[in-house]
């Protein structure tokens, strides 16, 4: 993990995953000890753009989970529910596409980084607007500083590593 | 597939793989299939922001290529070349993060969908940039009528749907 200062303004510290994609040994290990630590009963994992995709699709390959993207806005054709939210850096939303989950599916949102928990908070309350369960948001790394996990309680939080 | 009329705007039929995603064995099929058709010299897999990033992630994950995101400007902390290109609907840039691509490497452009040829060319050429050599572009989705693949010319194209 290569960390980048400054980026994406002054003062953060950007943790930069692209040198374990460009490594087929150390990405399986990744996405399988996320797999580890994602709730047995999930069956589909909810994948946040853009770098969430990469963990999310590879875990949908390797472990069947259904994949369902959850989009910056302009980009979905049919769209099902919008959230917005606040970032470390601005605001943003997320849409969820039409039919991407279903009444009663058990969800687990996927992400590389937990900051403030915004995001995947916005995740999660898509997924539930949709009829779905979160049974938990999982993602590499966890800024402990910014308590995102103290904002997504009472949804379960794993990750792989803590900063 | 789902297909949206006049999305992302009035005249473009929209291809929407969602719902293959949702479904694990047709994303596995599907895959599994873009794989088949990848020379069988390359080692990463450059993908495409965003949709490129759910195929290329379960191409690295699955088939054990080295995968390099191919980012929209302003995402990656360091950057080792951009391109700009004219695309269906509008311009944009990609851009190829740094160590990304090692001289002499085998890539394969991965996509969703092949239209005018635009987006794979940059990426193309970012791949180049880098001194990795380009053994071919493969995507799900071809559209014929846009001639992407004699824009393409003379790297090697493989769809696996022709429309």
């Amino acid at each position: 993990m290569r960390e980048v200062p400054d980026f994406p303004r002054e003062g953060v510290v950007f943790r930069d995953l692209t040198p374990v994609l460009a490594d087929p040994d150390a990405f399986r290990c990744v996405v399988d000890a996320l797999q580890g630590q994602i709730d047995p009963s999930a069956t589909v994992v909810a994948a946040v753009e853009a770098r969430g995709f990469l963990l999310g699709a590879a875990l949908g390959y390797g472990w069947r989970y259904g994949v369902v993207p959850l989009r910056k806005p302009g980009k979905l054709p049919a769209v099902a529910h919008r959230a917005s939210y606040a970032l470390e850096y601005g605001t943003a939303s997320l849409e969820l596409p039409a039919d991407g989950v279903l009444p009663g599916q058990r969800v687990v949102v996927v992400d590389d980084v937990l900051a403030t928990g915004g995001t995947a908070a916005a995740a999660c309350s898509l997924v539930e607007a949709a009829g779905g369960v979160v049974v938990g948001v999982s993602v590499v790394l966890e800024i402990a500083s910014l308590a995102g996990r103290a904002a997504l309680s009472p949804y379960p939080v794993a990750s792989l590593l803590t900063v």
